[in-house]
């Protein structure tokens, strides 16, 4: 799916009732880079209070509203319903979130998609859901299935965000690399580190002179760590610095 | 994961100001079946009304409250920070929330894992940051990459729900306990090594005293080491040995 392919979503929210649910909606769109809303037969003073509340993105002012499922839908090519969890005589094939995901993601390219989300209370009923070609379900529980519309909106939109490869952000690029070049400090290093953590070892007491157990230990612990280099060094200058207190010390006795 | 391997997930909220932020959290993670819920120094008057919110589950009653991050994520073996896109000088490593999310389920079968979300308005300050091993982000817009912090939960939650698959469990359980035969130390004996190595480090003068920038960054040093709970220990008695000879000689001094 490219970046832009996003531009062919269109979350459809049918007969929302509390003004928090839409503003929510529309954040997590706007969170996720999709900005088609359409709003169907909402509850007019919910609609209102939402568009204008303190901070409503342009993409709630940009929303259309539609009387009906039918007219919202019309000129896409792909309509999916989102359900909770015990829904019973359910018509539809039915997709758990990421198959169905995947093929919203597919079809993306090719036209206008809806993704339906039903009411607050009652859901989507049997003849909005009438125009959808299939269901997709979030996996909530069996006992507590009924998601905060605000919350399964942003779900569905991660999830159809999450299998884009090519929008990897030039930061988020950036950290990826940073990632993958954090290597392994070199032995030689480690084994610098090694030496004067046993030297401070030994003048503190804790391993007495001569002992080449204690040496072989101190090795393989200070290799489990998998320190990168610059850790490895920052280690290697602390106990320098301890090494050399501990015989500034010894000196002066 | 198998399904009770939840059980060992704590969804940490830092500091959060908003009564039905903190009530959506909860929701959320009843929908995915997660229970363990910390509040780390919430906004007083917003647990309470929270937790007094009809329909407020058990979960939120359940809920434990603790003065510090410290506190909150002593028990627990693996500490990931939650981040939005944009925040510059993060010192820690960055995975993205599906990959971060597959490390997450790997360790939750080990032991107790804590996720953290910070605040409504600052997110996760240094100090706070400092206690996590690395930090997951959300792949949001660069544009607009805070999202709500119900709406986060929702979607971290998911990301791990998600990747369950039921119906391989025991032989993948095997796979990862055959993978990952170290578990790692516990917050809490972590924090004691970090606390010693400072005394150290002061001690012998490679720390200022009184400076806090120093213990962060000590902080996030030794959480990057991975210590399993018997390297953490034997490291732990080295620094205690190595702070009493320091002190030994201060003292005849």
């Amino acid at each position: 799916m490219g970046t832009n392919d996003l531009d062919n979503l269109r979350v459809v929210l049918v007969a929302p009732r509390n003004p928090l649910n839409i503003g929510a909606a529309a954040r997590a769109m706007s969170n996720f880079g999709v900005f088609r809303l359409r709003v169907v037969n909402p509850y007019e003073v919910a609609f209102r209070e939402a568009r204008s509340a303190v901070g409503a993105s342009g993409l709630l002012a940009k929303a259309k509203q539609y009387d009906n499922v039918a007219e919202a839908v019309a000129d896409c090519r792909l309509v999916v319903g989102t359900t909770a969890v015990g829904r019973r005589e359910l018509q539809h094939r039915l997709q758990p979130l990421d198959k169905g995901g995947r093929a919203i993601r597919q079809q993306l390219g090719a036209g206008p998609v809806a993704l339906l989300f039903g009411s607050e209370r009652f859901g989507l009923s049997n003849e909005e859901l009438s125009h959808c070609h299939w269901l997709m379900r979030i996996p909530t529980r069996e006992e507590h299935g009924s998601m905060n519309l605000g919350q399964a909106v942003a779900v569905c939109l991660y999830e159809l965000v999450r299998g884009r490869k090519p929008a990897v952000k030039v930061r988020e690029k950036k950290a990826i690399a940073f990632q993958k070049k954090t290597t392994s400090a070199k032995s030689r290093e480690i084994e610098r580190l090694t030496q004067v953590l046993l030297e401070v070892l030994r003048e503190s007491g804790y391993v007495k002179p001569r002992t080449t157990a204690a040496e072989e230990k101190l090795r393989r612990l200070v290799r489990r760590m998998r320190l990168d280099p610059n850790d490895a060094g920052v280690l290697l200058g602390m106990m320098r610095q301890i090494a050399w207190k501990l015989s500034s010390y010894e000196k002066n006795n």
